[in-house]
């Protein structure tokens, strides 16, 4: 059996998704006997096709683990049937054979999750010796079949973060005028992040004081009165505000404006919320759209979610060396305090393209702020902090810059 | 000689203001036989015209130094002159002598350089033993006759921060269709903070590749250029705008929009030049407005900056002690690398209302960048870590929950 490993990132990169990549190939290395190679595709299966593919053997993997962003290069592509699409699948085995491929650890969504069913059952077809293992990545933690997902534990870490820190700026500020403070958090259909901000308020006055969730249809007249009651009893309020937020009728909160040249744009619901409010009760209004900064936040990662992703990088070899073909590795709870877990494989298919919603009863019962159950089970998340490495004042990121593969086969016309 | 001390914040609000406020209280209590009590007004001036005021005997100075935000409250106020508003400058007074005051330190940017003046003036004129200091803050970096501001310094590097972070996920999320991520960075009608990001590019092809300043004025064919010249070499291009980006009619870069109830809504300039750039060349757009996040990241704050926030309530005391009345502490540059300074006097009212804006030896001869001498200036200041207290996970903040003192005069009606 031959067996280079090949490695690859899919999907919107976290601040340690290059964890489990250095977990991956620290794994592997400790496996000369049975894993030659370890190789990582530039920008996910597109680099498969592509065969823009690099050696790792030289790459520092303790930088590596604290660099967030994909350092070899992310996509966003969803993997066709066979069916449709038979030349793309021979391409992609023709490059794995050509390179002696015998794992592919794939590191991504529910996606990819996809994905690696799809390829595990191509290469079952034809009788191509391959183990395929999902390594999951997600700031959303949106994926089924696991306590949580790696990625998520930083930018929740991050966001709780700066939530509390802006809490405290927005108070110092507050007037006779009320004001009003909205954080728009990422998550897509999930409320996983904007919860998570939540950790941030340990007393019923801190920050934030309302959280808008995916998961509840936005009641305007309802938010609007909470808010004013929280100035009333405060000066000012923050509010927690997921970009997926919607109204009743299924429509994503958000501004649609045309501006000076008639260009029909899209503001986010944090935009729109605040607004809002300061259209409606007459508050000044700040809002924050942290954006990329929420999963790329290096320099502030949850240690227990760098942990988890290293270890999820390392159980992925694990069961490629054990041949647990079409599986991904999933953090699985053990306790709850003190928390502990461990790795275990999951049938990938079982969950690929599922989404994991936030439980109602994470959700308090005027569905505008986090429940004692859903505290206790976000906590452990964001426990733990690392130093950050730096030069000049700046956290030290390790980029590849090496030469990718010399190619064997021809260029993939798609 | 009566003397007890009353500190008091005012204007935006830094990660380190209260490090300043820290190093009063220390410097006061090291000096019992000289000053009585430390007293501190909440919200400012405001504080003091209402008799809000705390005894800060059992505060911890210790955590107080590490808490972003203005513990004390802060407050947006501009002192009228005595001849327009007697009755406030009387009320000023009678408060500072029913609790025997003899030395207010401000802690405030220009505006609040300019009360220091007008209330020295105003109590040398009517024989009241008042000594007035400065202490400066500002995320703004724009008060003359220093070779920095405390605040500047940690926004600046959570700043820097941020781009170089977000800088590593755009880059991994490049496909075949360009690219673009913006930041919106705070700095009112100048360049320093939006400049300080560039120290985030150590290469030409790290992010940010583009800065726009608000003392250039925003030329949109060359910006475009510009855009398509670096995603044509790297595939995406990472863009700091400054809030304060104005048009070659004077007017602030921001969209205009009516939303679908007809209200005017003001957008960012960020904003406003992600969607121009998508619009124009095609690419897909993300963009950042950290907002209260800049200036709150108590997590992330710069050692020299802490220092030097520190610094200034040390040498305001001390300032206050020799009868230095109406100055403000300021920061001097001794040496460039290593990096010295001290703290020296100035008189207030000569740096009161002015505007430092950034020179345009810092900027490069395309107006979109940094030049070496301005990341010669700009590098010390984001120099240093510090490890952040923690609890469950988030930082731990002081909070201010002692009663006002009792009041010793009736209610102030403005």
């Amino acid at each position: 059996m031959f067996m280079n490993l090949l490695y690859a990132q899919s999907g919107g990169v976290t601040a340690v998704i290059n964890a489990s990549a250095a977990g991956v190939i620290d794994a592997a290395r400790a496996h000369p006997d049975r894993i030659g190679k370890v190789l990582a595709a530039r920008h996910g299966i597109l680099g498969l096709l592509a065969e823009d593919l690099y050696d790792t053997a030289d790459i520092d993997t303790a930088a590596l683990s604290r660099t967030p962003g994909g350092a070899f290069g992310s996509c966003r592509f969803d993997l066709p049937s066979e069916e449709t699409q038979p030349a793309l699948y021979e391409r992609i085995f023709s490059v794995l054979e050509a390179h002696r491929i015998g794992a592919l650890l794939y590191n991504g969504g529910n996606g990819s999750m996809d994905l690696i069913g799809r390829l595990s059952a191509a290469a079952r077809r034809r009788g191509y010796p391959l183990v395929c293992v999902g390594v999951p990545k997600t700031v959303d933690n949106d994926i089924e079949g696991a306590d949580c997902c790696p990625g998520f534990g930083s930018a929740a870490k991050y966001l709780a973060t700066a939530m509390r820190e802006a809490g405290r700026d927005v108070a110092a500020m507050t007037g006779r005028k009320g004001r009003v403070f909205v954080m728009e958090v990422m998550g897509r259909n999930v409320g996983w992040l904007a919860a998570a901000t939540a950790l941030a308020a340990r007393t019923p006055d801190e920050a934030p004081h309302i959280v808008l969730f995916p998961e509840v249809v936005f009641d305007e007249a309802a938010f609007l009165a909470r808010v004013q009651a929280v100035v009333g009893r405060l000066g000012y309020c923050a509010v927690t505000v997921a970009e997926g937020l919607r109204t009743a009728d299924g429509a994503p909160l958000m501004k649609q404006d045309r501006d000076a040249k008639g260009y029909v744009q899209l503001g986010g619901a944090g935009e729109a919320i605040a607004h809002l409010v300061h259209d409606r009760l007459g508050y000044k209004q700040h809002y924050a759209l942290p954006d990329y900064l929420q999963r790329a936040a290096g320099h502030w990662v949850s240690a227990t979610d760098h942990a988890q992703a290293v270890a999820v990088g390392h159980a992925a070899v694990a069961f490629a060396l054990s041949g647990q073909d079409g599986v991904t590795a999933a953090i699985r709870r053990l306790a709850d305090a003190p928390y502990a877990w461990d790795v275990v494989a999951v049938d990938a298919a079982s969950v690929a393209n599922l989404e994991r919603r936030l439980p109602a009863e994470f959700i308090a019962a005027d569905g505008m702020g986090l429940t004692e159950l859903g505290r206790n089970y976000l906590t452990p998340f964001i426990q733990g902090e690392l130093s950050t490495p730096c030069v000049d004042g700046l956290p030290a990121h390790y980029v590849i810059n090496q030469p990718l593969l010399e190619k064997r086969l021809p260029p993939y016309a798609a």
